[in-house]
């Protein structure tokens, strides 16, 4: 960490301030200039208090040149972390689609689509059993309900299970769920973090909406640093300025991620472009990129004929899209 | 609200989007175009899921004319809420000010700076006893301990106070606090929101870093739906490109929440702009907008005078700014 | 277009409103509902003032049904149009990759860099000769003579050259340059924008850093207003909050722009990231997502060699990419 | 300059690095530590280009110490800059009003908002004669007759003008213009920026819609490098994910501005909110958090009474604003 400080405050505070970094078991390079002096802190400094430091009138600057997470971290966990849930492996040279209805609805429905992606190649389910929503007003998810159909489509196709989690007094529920999704919205919810790192299941990170690539590396290292290491980071779309699409799908952040940490990383373009024509062109994107693997919107709804459009592909299309992906994942190096 | 369909779409999709309409209770006025066909959907549209009809392929587009919430919506209650917290009233003519420290500390600490701040002219004590910190290895409050040291400074002053919950597993130890907070990263907790909104407490509830203004009053909306109306909106920065201050603090909130609804709104400069030289500047700016209060750092800690320069005012600071609060209140209409 | 009018507005500033939008020889169609009124306005709107409009206090909310461009618009041209610069196609199922440095800076670089960049495949060459700098004092280009150099790598290799041009005062120079390219600071300079219009030649107009789709779109138009219609649109990375890349590459832009617009689509990944490693993982996500090109910076400057890690690539790892390019063309459908 | 070099590069290419720093003539401090080395650049660092450096594949981490402005530079300059506009001082203590239409229309309209304006405390006269539009369908403005009919204003009043310019080959016809806008599109057209700063005349510097503060300086740096130093910063609001309002005006910029230079800065608050009841409160905020003065639209058209709501106040709610501003500048001290 290195600290610029004015040349113009006190000495007496200059000593205070350097006697406190001491106290934190650091050593200090100093540089002294001529409008400010430069501190070099050495030593582990992922905790100490940056935003205490900078916001000190005597400081000109702070800057971080160690990272403030260290399980994440890449300089201390060189090789590519490889997720295991049952027999699928997500990380590394593996490659994983994920996919299925955005709410479990009802049994025949999820047991339906459970076996259509299969056969198209996903090798996980996914399905919302309590639902985040904007408004108080809009359907919340079948919940507990919804869990047990979620395991009843598993039982029937082998599939291992992803379920979103919003409380920590649902997490019973979730005892024989495979990997437990946190939501955007929930990115910062350390509580929740806290409670799900306890569990020792492989948690699906997604990124806030408006979340920086090292808050969500802060937010996996919350989960770590309570003993799990299976956390898989998931990119969904972030909130810019532009209005044509939903949300800005930020794939850039797969080489920048995979820089700085060993996690694998996925990618959602159902919910980043909430249009299903989208979801095919911004999946192949992902893959160009270097994602670890895609989660994807599948529904089976003929009754609702009118709903074709929706961020959700339907079979035929999620079938096509699987071909695509097929082709393209030797070019990248991954199997 | 108002659907734009593309002539293109099939006769039978465009029956059943009708027929569905119909189903919600809606009437449909039609106005067919050369390209597009325009529906107007009469009656109360506050619970049709927007996003659900905005995917479809057959839709161009979708505009709400009515908002998605009404317990908010000054439409449905033209006067101002005027939130009361025993004596101390918010809202409406009432311009109050909250200000303490960031965390609670020691007993000392608290009841030092409760007593600063009343002396200034401060009509309710603020103090963080549960931190949600970016990194799981930052400091993360004296829990209920803290909250134990803010009633004894209650006690002590007579002063309300203010303190943020992160968890529905604390609630119990917020039995005595007056004004529960949800922060900014807890806004859209939608679990949290239903269980304060069913204390009858006030809630203060902080716009999480990159919410919209109508997500804001849509978390509000979650509150008031469990029967409480007792909410205080409060504004403190928003995350945009700009670098040069922390956040960026977005006061024309204060005249466009107004128009919207008749919910009380104050300003936290201190987190907005984390340097204590900002906070008056942006406390007058804020009053000229036409804020309700004001939430405001302060810190009494002598023992570490190097950190004189945080985001927290030191009492004497604190008082200067409280002269030039009472001399700008009468210009805009406040008392 | 659809206005929705208060009902609180006066009977004389209704009839005022109506009358002003007849004369703008538009019909419209009345919808009253109980708090508003819908108007439905129909006929040639795309020169309608809907700023002016939104901005009355009578007026609720106001939405374009029909776009606001009609010459980039792909409803009024539902082919894609395919750009020509002498002999390369770019657009429809024709893909591009324009490269070279990112300033000429001698005869021997920009010659070396040509060849070297036609041997792997592209079929463009690229060279700054005006530099827009953020400094004034920062190195500004070439000017003139970085024009001639680049002619001469044009008369050696045969390749049509891309160059930027900063001021109407400097168009006689650029006299046989291929492609104009307008960066993305200039997008909304609209004096410069109709002069390269008049020009007739192809145009490389790139994003600016902040605007959004439709605007690019609104700026091509300006091109095409004068009669000029070979535009390509190039994207590259706009500013969001992310800090952990240079910019966040907007790649759900290709399948956005391409369903409003029939023009070609390129992608710009050197300047997007500003990190070479990026480079081949975008471009490929590029691909992947639908762009008809690539614009890639290569530089050759064995004398600097501690500079191999800018947004550069060298001509190794530039035919490396190029190898893959090819391989991914065919998933996509692209020659 | 602080430059982190990774521990893991080459020697020669540190040795490169090393001599190149050398070459440009600073001095460096080398502090080894176990994964990284810190270089202390010591000198004018003004003129490095730090994207250069950052890009290289051996850096980490490059940090400006000095900000890259120097004319605009506070430290360079402590004492706040007067701007003088004829006898109207702007800076300072001095605080201003600019008032007037956005676009100059007729004689008739023009020279009664200037008498209406100057009658309420106005200072200085605003009107558009060139206009930059988002589309080339829109009214650009009467161009050199509209700056016919200013100085016919200005010859009645005495008022000085300020108008914008849009290009340099228009630059002959501001010859009696007394204050040059460069708008907010325009803030990084640079060549257009040494054009206006050989004028000599006062130049008013919009900042864009999504370019930092440290852009905005490093634009005014450009106008100063060519000797002219009567600069007025101006804050109209900037793109954000809000669309509640039309921009977000950032108020903060006032005081972090104020910090870095010694520049006087103006608020526009009526672009910023674009509708005009907010023009009150966000003009009274703009004074609470320092601004040095207000550049306000004032329209006069009674002829088009449907268009009251538009962003521009009539005369009688801009002489009500006036009688608001004048009670608050001796509060923050103005005069």
């Amino acid at each position: 960490m290195i600290i610029v400080v004015k040349n113009s405050c006190e000495p007496s505070q200059f000593e205070n301030l350097m006697e406190w970094i001491k106290d934190l078991g650091l050593d200090v390079h100093v540089s002294r200039g001529v409008h400010t002096t430069i501190l070099g802190l050495v030593g582990d400094t992922s905790k100490v208090d940056i935003d205490l430091i900078s916001s000190l009138d005597m400081v000109d600057q702070v800057q971080r040149v160690q990272e403030p997470y260290k399980n994440a971290n890449r300089k201390f966990h060189p090789e590519d972390t490889v997720v295991e849930v049952g027999d699928v492996k997500i990380g590394g040279l593996n490659f994983q689609v994920i996919a299925g209805p955005c709410s479990v609805e009802t049994e025949e429905q999820i047991i339906e689509v459970a076996k259509a992606v299969k056969a198209s190649g996903a090798t996980m389910l996914r399905g919302g059993a309590f639902k985040p929503r904007t408004s108080p007003y809009a359907f919340q998810g079948l919940k507990g309900k919804g869990i047990q159909l979620l395991l009843k489509a598993k039982a029937e196709t082998g599939l291992p299970i992803v379920s979103e989690l919003l409380s920590v007094t649902d997490l019973d529920l979730f005892a024989d769920v495979d990997v437990i999704q946190i939501g955007a919205r929930n990115m910062q919810n350390f509580e929740l973090l806290k409670e799900v790192g306890k569990t020792g299941k492989p948690i699906l990170l997604k990124r806030g909406l408006a979340n920086t690539l090292q808050e969500l590396l802060m937010s996996a290292e919350y989960i770590m640093a309570e003993g799990n290491s299976e956390v898989i980071l998931c990119e969904r779309g972030i909130r810019t300025f532009e209005t044509m699409t939903r949300n800005t799908l930020d794939l850039s952040a797969i080489p920048a991620l995979k820089d700085k940490s060993h996690l694998p990383v996925i990618i959602d373009p159902s919910h980043a472009t909430g249009v299903s024509r989208y979801v095919e062109p911004m999946s192949l994107a992902a893959i160009g990129a270097g994602a670890d693997g895609l989660i994807i919107e599948v529904h089976n709804n003929p009754q609702k004929a009118w709903c074709d459009g929706a961020q959700s592909l339907n079979p035929t299309q999620f079938d096509t899209l699987m071909g695509k992906v097929r082709k393209m994942l030797p070019i990248v190096g991954k199997i």
